[in-house]
């Protein structure tokens, strides 16, 4: 049977998505679980490979497995209670058997949370900006991200995926403040590795007056620019959260 | 000088809100960072004496310090980078010289976080309820608090309060439900030890069909209910917040 389900789960206690020999990884103790609960082959893949302390608010994950069918939510409950509280299972649906939860995704949405202020009880959550961030200019410039750009200069290379293209078509991509907390929102059928973080970065320095708009159409045009270092701005994980998976 | 704070923090990471001699508490640690500031005798106090493991959203502190004037944005500043990231100074203002954090206070409001679902983002700030409950039956409940009752069956005796009266004017009291959170929201001018764990833990109780309507009246009325031990039913630490102070 193939299963479809649904995780929410802390970043921060986990060396990212996908398993790993050495570490503890969300996909690992999945795929644990998993194999102790039905003593059968079991595949997992997510939609999503997330990095070490990025957070999830729903990935989504195929579980497929031989043998004798079971009761979805007979298997929620059986999972919930053997993953560690830093991983909560959410919704277990039956799948068609050809379901894919990566090839099968049209999109996936992430948004990345700034703090203005000190957090007590969210401070894994955000990254704390200290000085003030000019919020219109970060508005401004999340309005040129959406559409097809060379993401060059936002990508780390892939060493799993040396030929891949830098091209991609962002559908949304937008800032909005909350309170205290400013949030970027990007939407697209898929991104290059550390995409998401090396944007929050740069827009992090457009509103403190660091980056120009117009460096930023540089860079977006996948041009240099000098004196800008993207990598070494790369936003800090904890602010991450891979938010949704469309099909 | 008399300064005004608001604070918000995790109460996981202390032994609540008083100072003790061995053990980490959040008017310990801003007792400390402020006499490492001020380098003066320094006088806190909070408005909630909270337990271990209960959170502020907004706790009040008054902060008297002899000696020269400071200004109020720049001790925020320097208080905060001392303190530790589970306590976050979110307001210091000049307040007139006679301004007492508790007895000024009007009313103090918490509320308590019950989650329908496993949560991994928010488990230290909830109580994760497995049964269904009947949020119709916590609200008719609740409807029930405000006013002027006879709290003894819900309190916990207090050794350095012997003589105190177990009337309290409840001003208000609601459960709402938000997605997977039930939230039960109370202010009074002040509270008995253990009263609001001690109404969550039994309105969790109605909710689940174990308390009916009419044993929480007679509760509510300072009597004892044959087999229901209140006591016992305390709801856990982790879901309960000071959420206000009104002055």
């Amino acid at each position: 049977m193939t299963l479809k389900l649904t995780l929410e789960y802390d970043g921060s206690k986990f060396s990212g998505w996908q398993t790993q020999t050495n570490a503890r990884t969300v996909q690992g103790e999945l795929q644990r679980v998993a194999d102790e609960l039905f003593r059968e082959p079991v595949e997992i893949q997510g939609a999503g490979r997330t990095d070490a302390g990025v957070h999830a608010l729903a990935q989504v994950v195929h579980l497929k497995v031989r043998g004798v069918k079971r009761n979805a939510a007979q298997v929620l409950r059986e999972l919930n209670d053997r993953l560690p509280s830093s991983i909560a299972l959410l919704e277990c649906v039956e799948a068609p058997p050809g379901f894919h939860a990566r090839h099968d995704a049209i999109s996936r949405t992430y948004f990345y949370q700034f703090s203005t202020r000190k957090t007590a009880l969210a401070k894994r959550y955000v990254w704390w900006i200290k000085e003030p961030l000019d919020v219109a200019w970060m508005q401004q410039a999340a309005a040129l991200i959406a559409g097809r750009h060379d993401f060059v200069a936002f990508r780390a290379k892939d060493p799993s995926r040396p030929d891949e293209s830098t091209l991609v078509e962002v559908e949304a991509a937008e800032v909005a403040i909350d309170e205290h907390l400013i949030v970027f929102r990007i939407e697209a059928s898929h991104f290059l590795w550390k995409m998401v973080r090396r944007l929050a970065g740069v827009l992090k320095k457009i509103g403190s007056g660091e980056v120009t708009i117009a460096q930023f159409e540089q860079l977006l045009a996948g041009r240099k620019v000098p004196g800008i270092d993207v990598a070494a701005s790369t936003a800090p994980a904890s602010g991450l959260f891979l938010e949704s998976v469309k099909y």
